[in-house]
């Protein structure tokens, strides 16, 4: 079922709040799909995703190593991209094996779990991100995340595999579960947006900033798209703030209808402004 | 090598307080051994036994699984039962995936580190036992062990992959050596005696009984010998603590000796002395 939006689809989305979402990331082997499977009910998660398996989907070996764990696989959801399988989330974490230099906070496994499940007690519907076996998570899949989740390991054995990194993060979940009451439901004035929100903000701004020219310096402009990215995962940013920010870029955009296209060998309007 | 003592066999036996000793009793898949080794290296766990391994030694199945820990697989010491897998070690940890009706001090996995860390700090070698995939440690298993480890997980879904168990362990033991300082080695007058040590007063003490008629209910004595193994293998008994014992039993086979062998239909002279 590609899309996971499909016949029945949306009734397995879980409830916010319920438990955290697995989404594994272009997984190679239908086996470790199953024995994550597996580590997920250990710890007590049950909302699978798979972004882009290399093998397809449904897979019998992904049962054979489930070992039990049918439900989870049974309910699993598979999506073309990250976008697509977090767009309902309202927060993203992702499990980066390697210290990279990426201006997202970081949390060891046990930090993060009880990050989740305070999130979890604020009713938030929140995922994480587990890389393909060969190579983990890339720049570009960590652009979706506003919280990486470091494993305190080894650092000459850091190379773990996939079931083993859901089998960690799933015990910690159940050691806050077991420890931790969930915090009782927040009902605030506003909510943090979902990442499908964002991600229709973010479009929209890219295509406003391509129109511009901002970002018309072809090598440097995927770099320079996941640093706003980056920017605009951090934090939890509201409904209400995607709004104003929506009103912003509506604002900038007429001015630059006003003032006609920009011309690519100027530099971009905003550079200049940052230019006292 | 069966046994471990083989050519070269004794050089790789830890020193004392290096790390913790992984032991498989009786794994059955080498994917598994390989897949445990690999998960020993992310935690930084390097000594790995192996009792009556189902399909043999060496396995090529299991250095393709060890994904980089082949140091860890190439040093594994192979033997033909836990008693002799743990002969020189000072402490033994099971692991007991379901909770038992056992009269042995039970940690779950963090607590359990906490402890190796501590007996590690005190330079004495440690061993954990872990179960064959299918259904874990037996009861006869469980009587090596002086402390058993749970691991808090969903009670609903407690079937844990061989590897798995691993990790979470090795997880552990590495999150206390972030945090935990090794101890200072500490010298006593004394120091606890190796299982193997232990072992050889159990059986002489078991003989003794033997002899003595004590153990004459065949159909109750397996578990009447394994009460008195938990009960000896509790606590950290002394090395001189054990010759005293050693004394006890010479002088009570003495007093056997001189009162002539027990007849097979009178209540055993132990049980005796214990009615007022």
């Amino acid at each position: 079922m590609t899309g996971g939006r499909g016949e029945g689809g949306a009734l397995l989305t879980p409830a916010p709040g319920e438990s955290p979402i697995v989404v594994l990331v272009r997984p190679q082997m239908a086996a470790n799909i199953g024995t994550a499977a597996r580590a997920m009910a250990n710890g007590g998660l049950f909302h699978l995703r798979i972004v882009a398996p290399r093998d397809g989907w449904p897979q019998p070996n992904a049962y054979a190593a489930a070992s039990g764990a049918d439900a989870i696989i049974d309910a699993a959801q598979v999506f073309p991209d990250i976008a697509s399988a977090v767009a309902d989330c309202h927060r993203v974490f992702g499990t980066c094996p390697r210290p990279r230099h990426v201006i997202i906070p970081m949390r060891d496994a046990r930090a993060a779990a009880e990050d989740l499940r305070e999130i979890n007690g604020r009713d938030l519907r929140v995922a994480v991100l587990f890389g393909p076996e060969r190579a983990g998570l890339e720049a570009d899949d960590l652009a979706h995340c506003d919280t990486l989740v470091r494993y305190p390991l080894n650092p000459q054995h850091t190379s773990l595999n996939l079931a083993q990194a859901v089998m960690i993060l799933a015990y910690e979940w159940w050691m806050q579960a077991e420890k931790t009451p969930p915090r009782d439901f927040q009902m605030n004035e506003t909510r943090p947006a979902t990442k499908g929100e964002l991600e229709n903000f973010l479009t929209r701004l890219v295509d406003e900033l391509d129109a511009s020219g901002f970002l018309h310096n072809a090598p440097k402009r995927p770099g320079m798209v996941r640093n706003l990215r980056h920017w605009f995962e951090r934090g939890e940013v509201t409904a209400q703030e995607l709004r104003t920010l929506h009103g912003v870029v509506t604002e900038l955009a007429k001015g630059r209808m006003r003032r006609g296209r920009f011309q690519d060998n100027d530099p971009p309007p905003w550079q200049e402004t940052e230019t006292p």
